[in-house]
């Protein structure tokens, strides 16, 4: 087993990061580990029936036939391309990531010899597919145009960059380099095409390939392939892109949307498409670490905290808009209409543990650890079958959705199946999102029960997290002789916390997020880490039009939302306003929803609908709540829509009445 | 001069409706007068040049060529048809309708002599171009494929509406039958290709032909208009429609977009595309007031409900949605990400009207005077010249707008051209909504300066409306002996109001929102209604969740809003909280925009953005905001948008803390 290098985000060592991910990283028990079994014995084995189903692999077929046939036929899409979508050969190389990263994690037993044939076949498909040349999307080569032409919606080098994942990913679990090969071919290719006098001087249409050619780099130490991620990065935000002129687009999006509207060294604000943007930003933040470049160092920082102080849900998510699937004006967060996309979740975790490791600042783990448990965890069903799109934060109990993909309702795959993949590879990788070591030690910016581990200290966690607060780190292993540290990430949300070393109460508090142990460290140590997780109720900002006059339930690093099935009656939580002073009690229902804690609080229903009427009143003449409390229940907010449909809140507006003058 | 049956809406003798709007109807001085002086001498003048930039009129000239020449070239769209959609033909009867309008209204002098002119000019080409079997739509003519195919997007029964309701308009004005001959062609055309059995059995994707066939009934008196209208009312709902299929549309909008997901007379709430619903609606409408029949009268009333009590801004504006233009959910009305398109304001005020002549309830007219005043008269620009497609009722001072048409900027044309005529449409008209009679006598729905009457009682009003709230109404001319009720509209908004008879205080009030005065009318006898009209605060009902915690200021009909221009400082609305406890003051500003009342009231700062960090926080912790009062000054709502670009908000959140237990 490699466990070296067996994960993603693998700074080299001539990069400026503090941190890097932590060599060992095994999550062996808790919730995490609960849903990463699920992912890689439902998700993970569904993926290539999927993959099937929606055509995307006789897409390889195809265009492998095509190959030995003979050449493309340009200029018309062949009945021979399955779906709808330029971009479909990216869901397999999504899967293909996840798979790889799966069996980096367990490499052993029946189901990793399953799935590591299936990995092989798929392999074997693409890599059939590849042009001489390298060139290798299958919509182009089966006919959809000429390749290179339409870099708006084209996706090719955005396919490229999840190529690549796939194949560092590939690589880096079985040591192979059949797909690596495939992938370093594509990216000579890339490099022989694009750039300044070359045949092409522009920037895909969505960013990917700048991240995916930093990682490409690191695998192989091949210089050019951060050189040419370095040129796309500054090459965009220079309005090259020919916008909405390709085919099947009659609407133009505009450069925003692109990614294409300012240069990301001069960007003050994360604007337009948020998997985009964010994507763009994750390979930014790669670039700064391993050039040590520190205007777009400052760039980066400067736009995770627009992003994160005026963009951002409650849940982590982003992505305000419907239209466009963008970012929307700084505070406009409807809790309603929120799109938050679940790869938009997706793409900020990549961002901020890119942060994480350029900075070793706690507060990009803080939201990565927000974003994970909420945002982008209430993308995968309970089941591991069914998937959101979409991830609002209120749902009307009389909803009306789009017809399409994006709904609020959990749906076995998408016509734009971004998504699901997306999840996997997430999941299959998370234990190399927990903790990083450096110079200084060993750092647990999340916690989850299993072994972490590095640079000579190595510890195992145990923890009931995020059900309850205390977490347990023993010294499994400590080979470096001299005082090591062990920091501990105190997230934002707790106020309160005890730490003991063997059992002694150790005095300090956390600094700017890390609580810092530092000696010399034996096996058997045992700290422990108590974080107090009382249930909470949280505010907005006064900017935030959305959601004001109401709290959200919060407890712990989860977002509590209210679902219509768990109220007494089927009450509408459209219904109720909350009253914030009375108190709120934790329950832990090991039958409901996999096991989760709810949290009860009191409310007070509101007069009946105003459907009876014209709904403005002058002030002071508001109609009065009913006085008689009423039990609401809370569910975690990830765990939401996974039974009937019904309303759904996060945002309770507060009993309390304005006090008048 | 024709006054009677100059203006559009008029039920036949036979109808149920017991008002009827007045035959008399002339607006001769104060605010709307101005308007519609600006309207005719500007947007109006301006409509031929605008349409002949765009392409529309060389339409009608390349299809009048065509059919010299001998027939269309279906199954490809010709290089002739100018323009991007298929419904632009309908642009040029939106025009010449508001033009007839405005030529029944004022027929002499110079401005009206151009007029009548290009009236003539622009009806002689969309006759030239009228097939010989009546068949009228250029895009189709000209090359865009075969007629009645594409009924989701083609838009055919939907210009055919438009060229009806020209017609009618054009016969009213003039008394010529030359359009209405064209008109009736067409419509006999449609009755011979629509219907069970024919050759189509479908509906048009945008309703529209509904209430204009009723109105093609009520000037020729042909029934089969009538059985045709009701037709395509019945028929629609019934999921005949091929959806998204139509060439040029990659998305399925589904049978909500198109109107056709239930039936009228089933239907519990307004859904879906929000000018089609309505439209929809005012033609269910007519056609209950001209057959009487008791179930369609109550869907309409209970969908009018559903939109006035949990679909419409505080400006009377509807359609919640950017995505497909669509109502959102029962209180779904985001004051940032408002659609509330100007012509589904228009829709809206049609709806209304129709209601209001069919019932005699004053509410329908409370909501007619509200959308006029402010969600319809937003989308004119004070200029004449520059107009809105969408009126959100907040727009941040760094706002991300999507490219295209739907921005808050107003703008001198659309590519999608469908608001500014229709302005034009109903400014032209207007003075036929203000008054009705009936068997009982006269009601003055609205209140402008100019003289209204019919069957025996004409009186002229005299009002700085909406600026002042003294109403004197004079009669001029009382001919039937016996005694006549007239009727005064008490706006919902008025809490307070005198009314005096010849200087002698009337007792009585008002009852479901009318004073009625019966006696036996005298000329000279004079009714003065003062209508008391502070400056106020109003807020929203608890379910809509995008204003909990704000007021508006209103005063009389109008809404008023804070435009970052008129603060000191050119302060940000969003940087500001309104002091509920400090008193409005409100100034007349003769050379602010065209002459308006601020209203001033006072603010507290909020502290800094939060721009530096998370924004959201535990329950009672709220940033403090600025003790210092600021003087904030609101212009009305109507008029935003004509000066510098900025912040503008309606909704204002109040300074008064929640009350924490």
């Amino acid at each position: 087993m490699n466990t070296v290098l067996a994960g993603p985000v693998r700074p080299t060592p001539g990069a400026v990061s503090p941190s890097r991910p932590a060599a060992l990283a095994r999550v062996e028990g808790g919730f995490w580990a609960e849903r990463r079994r699920i992912n890689a014995e439902v998700s993970l084995a569904d993926g290539p029936k999927r993959l099937e189903a929606a055509g995307n692999l006789a897409n390889f077929r195809a265009a492998a036939l095509l190959r030995t046939e003979g050449g493309a036929v340009p200029g018309a899409v062949s009945a021979g391309f399955a779906g709808d979508f330029q971009f479909q050969d990216s869901d397999v190389y999504k899967w293909l990531e996840a798979a790889c990263w799966q069996l980096a994690d367990s490499p052993d037993g029946e189901l990793a010899a399953e799935l590591s044939a299936e990995v092989e076949a798929v392999v074997g498909l693409v890599t059939a597919a590849q042009r001489e040349d390298g060139y290798l999307q299958t919509y182009y080569q089966l006919g959809g145009g000429e390749p290179w032409t339409e870099l708006g919606w084209g996706h090719e080098l955005y396919c490229a960059g999840h190529l690549m994942q796939a194949a560092v990913a590939h690589h880096r679990a079985t040591g192979s380099d059949r797909l690596l090969e495939a992938a370093r071919r594509l990216a000579d290719h890339i490099d022989s095409v694009f750039g300044p006098g070359k045949q092409v001087d522009t920037v895909c249409g969505h960013p990917e390939v700048e991240t995916a050619l930093v990682e490409l780099y690191r695998t192989t130490s091949e210089r050019r392939y951060l050189d040419l991620a370095r040129h796309f990065i500054d090459r965009r935000g220079h309005g090259t892109l020919s916008s909405g002129a390709d085919r099947g687009h009659d609407r133009d999006p505009g450069p925003e949307f692109w990614q294409d509207h300012t240069p990301v060294r001069e960007a003050t604000e994360v604007a337009g498409h948020a998997v985009r943007q964010l994507y763009l930003l994750a390979g930014a933040a790669d670039l700064a670490a391993e050039t040590g470049d520190p205007e777009l160092r400052t760039a980066v920082e400067r736009l995770w905290l627009d992003m994160a102080a005026t963009k951002t849900y409650l849940t982590g998510a982003v992505g305000s808009r419907h239209g466009w699937e963008a970012f929307g004006d700084a505070h406009e967060l409807p809790a309603d209409r929120a799109y938050a996309e679940t790869c938009a979740a997706i793409a900020s975790i990549h961002f901020s543990w890119r942060m994480a490791l350029l900075t070793g600042e706690a507060r990009y783990s803080d939201l990565v650890e927000r974003t994970l448990f909420n945002g982008f965890l209430a993308g995968a069903g309970l089941d591991g079958h069914t998937w959101l799109y979409v991830n609002p934060l209120h749902r009307r109990s009389r909803s009306h959705e789009r017809p399409g993909d994006q709904t609020a309702h959990r749906t076995p795959w998408f016509r734009c199946a971004c998504c699901p993949p997306n999840v996997m590879r997430l999941l299959a990788s998370l234990p190399h999102y927990i903790a990083t070591t450096g110079d200084d030690g060993l750092h647990l910016h999340q916690y989850a029960t299993g072994v972490y581990g590095g640079d000579g200290l190595t510890v195992r966690v145990t923890t009931d997290y995020p059900w309850d607060g205390p977490v347990t780190v023993a010294v499994e292993e400590a080979t470096v002789t001299g005082p090591k540290t062990l920091a501990l990430r105190v997230p934002a949300w707790c106020t309160r916390y005890t730490l003991t070393l063997n059992g002694a109460v150790v005095e300090g508090r956390a600094e700017s997020g890390w609580l810092r142990l530092t000696r010399s460290f034996v096996r058997g140590d045992t700290v422990r880490l108590e974080l107090a997780m009382p249930a909470r109720l949280t505010v907005a900002g006064p900017r935030v039009d959305a959601v004001r006059g109401c709290a959200a339930i919060e407890r712990g690093p989860l977002v509590y939302c209210l679902e219509q099935t768990d109220q007494r009656g089927g009450l509408d939580p459209d219904g109720v306003v909350l009253d914030p002073g009375e108190p709120l009690t934790v329950d832990w229902q090991p039958g409901l929803l996999g096991g989760v804690s709810t949290v009860s609080g009191v409310g007070r229903l509101l007069a009946a609908d105003e459907r009876a009427g014209w709904p403005y009143r002058p002030l002071g003449t508001q109609a009065p709540q009913a006085t008689a409390g009423v039990e609401l229940t809370a569910v975690p907010y990830y765990a939401w829509a996974n039974r009937e449909a019904g309303g759904m809140r996060v945002w309770l507006p507060l009993a309390a009445p304005l006090r008048l003058p």
